[in-house]
């Protein structure tokens, strides 16, 4: 990770100047569901996500012809403490994966026409152990929510988040209990499979580091504490992507987490974002009542790499594709109700 | 429609000579799947699929390049009595749609490249008026079960069935009332929108049906007395696909009704279907107790005409990718758990 970089300070005023809902376009997009040739309403999550699509797109007749995965990259120092079942090297290997094209998340953009971005962060540093001292100091956490800012570009009409990180769920629990309280236990899970003694000692590491950091003295610092460097850049995106007029699709545990940081600031914040999945890890599901959104699909996935996310594409395509490219009743000829 | 015609003693004869589940085809998918660059399960319903979609093709490799959508479309003598929010001329007008291109199914076929095929079943002459007697004869029985049977050809790899029929959820409810028991009330529901004192005369008209062929002899025959040309083809393509080695994606309450004249034979009859969404008509997610079938999507959609069940095939494509695309440990130099 080079330049740039954002001062936290500086994000704290990008999210007091953030655009709320296009109101002319949530119009648009009713009136022209209303007159399809279907019974009101009988498309269900299909008519919400197209008015959401338009609404935060800003943009009467929504699209989904550019959609782009976001994938970040992160180390953490509480790997080295055996929370993981697999070892820190994999994040390395995984992210190989990603770039030769063997990974879940490759198939699944093939599937869908994603562009998918894959970000390294300074993957042989990983954070500090957060049971000794903050897991990032100020300026990292600068720097990693600006390269995750970097992710948002011009002319992207939805970006689906996600990330690979050994440990990382060990980082996201300690954040969700930090952000939103509950025990240890209580947002602690398997990840990729740790059971048992394992798991115990998972749940004590994220004591620890919250015990440790209980004077943090804002959400914007738990998440320098606590987090890591990919999850700090989906936060970063999450901000960039509302700056845009880009609705993001979210991924996981560890993904909601990043972002869930700046509900904890403002509820509405998190207005452009849809959840795709509730994972298989106990922490989303109770993550997701916390922040009150409901999830697409409850496949009982958890892998990560945006893997629920870019899946969701399929259904985003669908339902812009039904009140794009549907007739009207006037159209068709078809009676309305007798 | 024309010939082909099949009785329903030969329904009967075909129905225990249908295969069942390719074990090899099984065991080759579940070797490969626990090779893949993921912790084992991480990618939980959509390895399921890939298992079920190789089971029931009897193929090591799944596959869905030809995926194909058949809506059966018929009508309903007990339109006549009200019960639905449209009139029946809505039927044709919505065939007369899906040929132009201008319904939701048509822009779901598109976006999941599938194959779709309207089916009109003798749109100018509805089924008898159930509350009077049998709704078709055998000979109409069987003439709409050999009708669906022909939507199954060489070389499909997936069949996703869906219906269009005004007034086909009051006859779907008194089949689901005759089939698993319970009274009209449990199994009525609004279907394209009737509520008050509508709903409670089509409640008395499910009622009267169901107490006037309480003596019907077996499912098939309920679903002489009480189907529709429609439905029955639905059973019909059902079966057709059984014996094709055809998996089938089943739609909404109508469409999961007539497929569960088979269930209430033998369950297994329904092993090779997947059941795409949990419709907003309330007796969906009861026949789906019934059945023990677990929906992909809960999205509150009350369509029918096949729409979410051709929704469900960028979840089965996607599903096909990750099992087919991804790499192994060994080929990715991925290491494995510690």
């Amino acid at each position: 990770m080079a330049e740039p970089i954002v001062t936290l300070d500086e994000i704290r005023k990008i999210l007091r100047e953030l655009p709320g809902p296009d109101l002319d376009a949530a119009t648009a997009v009713a009136t022209r569901e209303a007159q399809l040739t279907k019974p009101p309403g009988a498309l269900g999550r299909l008519e919400e996500i197209s008015a959401w699509l338009a609404t935060w797109q800003g943009r009467a007749v929504p699209r989904i012809d550019h959609p782009r995965v976001a994938v970040f990259a992160g180390n953490h120092g509480v790997a080295a403490l055996g929370v993981s079942a697999f070892p820190a090297t994999v994040t390395q290997q995984m992210v190989q994966n990603f770039i030769n094209g063997g990974a879940a998340i490759n198939q699944l953009c093939k599937s869908f026409d994603a562009d998918l971005r894959v970000y390294e962060m300074a993957l042989e540093t990983p954070t500090h152990d957060f049971t000794q001292g903050p897991a990032m100091d100020e300026e990292e956490a600068g720097r990693s929510l600006a390269y995750g800012m970097m992710s948002v570009e011009p002319g992207l009409d939805v970006l689906c988040l996600g990330e690979m990180g050994i440990a990382n769920t060990t980082s996201a629990s300690a954040l969700a209990c930090a952000l939103f309280g509950g025990d240890a236990a209580y947002w602690a899970g398997p990840g990729t499979g740790v059971v048992g003694e394992q798991l115990k000692r998972k749940t004590e590491v994220i004591a620890a580091g919250v015990q440790r950091h209980k004077d943090a003295k804002d959400p914007l610092d738990i998440l320098t504490r606590l987090g890591g460097f990919e999850l700090a850049a989906i936060t970063g995106a999450v901000i960039a992507a509302r700056r845009a007029r880009t609705p993001v699709v979210l991924d996981g545990f560890a993904c909601t987490v990043a972002a869930s940081v700046l509900h904890r600031l403002d509820p509405r914040l998190l207005d452009h974002c849809l959840v795709s999945h509730v994972s298989a890890e106990p922490g989303h599901r109770r993550l997701l009542q916390e922040i009150g959104k409901s999830a697409l699909f409850d496949f009982g996935m958890r892998l990560g790499e945006a893997s629920g996310a870019a899946l969701a594409l399929g259904v985003l395509k669908a339902a812009v594709a039904c009140h794009t490219g549907m007739a009207t009743f006037a159209e068709a000829g078809v009676s309305g109700k007798s």
